[in-house]
């Protein structure tokens, strides 16, 4: 930190991110709610709410692979700034609207309006971390031992998600459920591709397996 | 932070603000009431729910525009002392009125008194943060190297926004929905003024195409 | 921290405070229910909601007290240790509580009872925060320089809340709303008391103007 | 921090730990709806809140107990990867639950069903946790100096949670209350275990009484 200016560090810009990130995931338990001991028996009550419980499960794996994926980009990210703190707001506005299509997604599950709206969200919460991705590349915000082709791939990989939202989103007019469960794929993808020591070499995954200690750090 | 004793340091005022504002900036999703599927059509339902999406963008928006400008703010303040944390917390606590300003907007949007109960939250904000600003300058908590020039531009540029919310409130007895417009000016104008690289030079975004070399560290 | 090992630092005791200070300060807010546009004028919905808003800014405050209270004690403190972070968990629980009080307190503002319940509630804060005092000051987690007589001043100011809160239970049985503004007194004399520099010298407010340069930093 | 590369640091896996687990101390408290004034006298309705009120006592001493683990923990973990992060977030996910099964609790105490809801709940936020406390001891990510006996014993060490759930389960069918005050045992024998100092030494509370100074930092 020494060699970086108050003025461009991310420390804070991190800590909002984290904050906005810890919070959605935690309201979203607030959708499943808690059912009143006179309206009726306790196991029928709760098998009702098992697809508010699915729903909840589903979003909270895709608030955390946004989040990982931000964590992970922020590694390579060494400056920020004033531009920056917009396009990441931008990307936490559609990270906090997820709650609300999450809601929906529960109550109305088998319309293929509400696989829609929650698709949506996703991909434009895909679309602006790509974005911010991209403005960090070219106005040279990230570290400086990070390839052309490296930066390449990372949009590449952060593409898969929106793509496979676009065909869930064709699918939903057909099986609303086929199309919900085309949305759990590339999160849990995410969680097993790559080596578990990923995030330790060259500050993002792709560039492990195919870098080829391009990175000076991966020697290590 | 080594010169700046643990007493003196910003850095537990900067994270209760940051976790003020992005428990803020969450909240203001739970007024957009998830639809109950009994009620009726989903698209009817999602459709009259685009007035608290609208409001719930524009709060989004201000209160995203409170971070930037407190997160640019304090990068020229070095150090802190009792009284700031009081009049950070007076700012604050404008900021945590806000959610439920945008819930009455979004329910009475026809009705002027909702646009001026709304305006007067936003030109509150701007108040105490303009007092936090002139606070800090006059007590020495800011970095040496900002002139007195720079710290009244700041103050002019941070009067914008309730100079336009006054003209709000009074456009808002003729048509509350222009005067809803209107608040929507000033954060959209902060967000494209001046280059994509304001905040890293002088500490705060005026400074830079007036200021001329004033900084010394305006030459990296 | 180079002195400190990462076991005994106070980094994450102040961070999971700051995060419950800043949640419990922004649910507050969610006690103001927004009216219903189908319930009636806007104007009247606003003025029966006053006693809730005058709720929200008399807990706000005493809130934001705590906070800065919690603040600035921890100035002192250098190490942590795992029986602190108990101590400092059943601070946290009744400040957690605090938003139910309001509520109540807001509710039935004329009764005795809801008036004792919320009087309790700010006593145990202040009770559990004194209790962390002395035990730190016990057991040499705080810093070297600060007297016996430095320790023990902080908590006789520590006590003034909660004296003047047993005052405000007696009041309430007699009139509910005077007792309400008592509790409002304590939290504005701790705002104004003390110079703006205090935080800055002796690392907490009372020892600046009877310490007399006990503490070795004074000088500065 | 200096010998570690911002890719492999636990900060921000710590950051966003502690803002789930403050946000989820803090929504615990929402499940105690304040009551109306139009409903009834105060004194009877606050009497009908004390299941409620307990039931958020034992969730927030139990989250309180998790996040002092989690802190306790993470004393000993020096680097990061990304599969960690996933392992948190596994452990979070349960965390997040529990306002949900909280309110179950207090809802139906009297329904077996409503216990083991609960229970299973906690025990899954243990067997989380010690998973990934395995994990990072298999993949060298702890401090160096902890012996293989250290690791062992903490895992003994989390079992007693879980071990005494399961136990409460069965309980929970011949008298639900009996198998409520059972989760409030290991909670509470964890506060009053050990020496106050236990997080000062070796990293880890049991390595203190039998470790024998196997810590070369033990000697300080």
């Amino acid at each position: 930190m020494t060699e970086i200016a108050k003025e461009e560090s991310t420390t804070r810009l991190e800590a909002i991110s984290d904050g906005v990130f810890a919070v959605a995931l935690t309201l979203l338990v607030l959708d499943i709610h808690v059912p009143q001991s006179d309206r009726g028996h306790l196991a029928g009550e709760l098998l009702a709410r098992l697809p508010h419980l699915f729903a909840f499960a589903l979003s909270f794996l895709i608030v955390a692979f946004y989040w990982t994926a931000h964590h992970v980009l922020f590694n390579s990210i060494r400056r920020s700034n004033r531009l920056l703190l917009w396009v990441n707001c931008s990307h936490l506005f559609f990270v906090v609207l997820l709650p609300f299509s999450t809601g929906v997604l529960a109550e109305y599950r088998s319309e293929p309006i509400a696989v829609v709206v929650y698709g949506v969200n996703v991909i434009m919460c895909s679309l602006t971390l790509i974005a911010l991705w991209i403005y960090v590349a070219r106005n040279g915000l990230i570290v400086a031992h990070l390839s052309e082709r490296s930066v390449r791939i990372v949009v590449y990989r952060l593409s898969v998600n929106p793509i496979v939202c676009v065909i869930a989103l064709c699918v939903a007019f057909v099986s609303p459920h086929a199309a919900t469960l085309l949305y759990l794929v590339t999160p849990i993808w995410y969680v097993f591709t790559g080596p578990a020591a990923a995030a330790g070499d060259s500050g993002f995954w792709p560039l492990q397996w195919r870098g080829k200690a391009r990175n000076p750090r991966a020697g290590r």
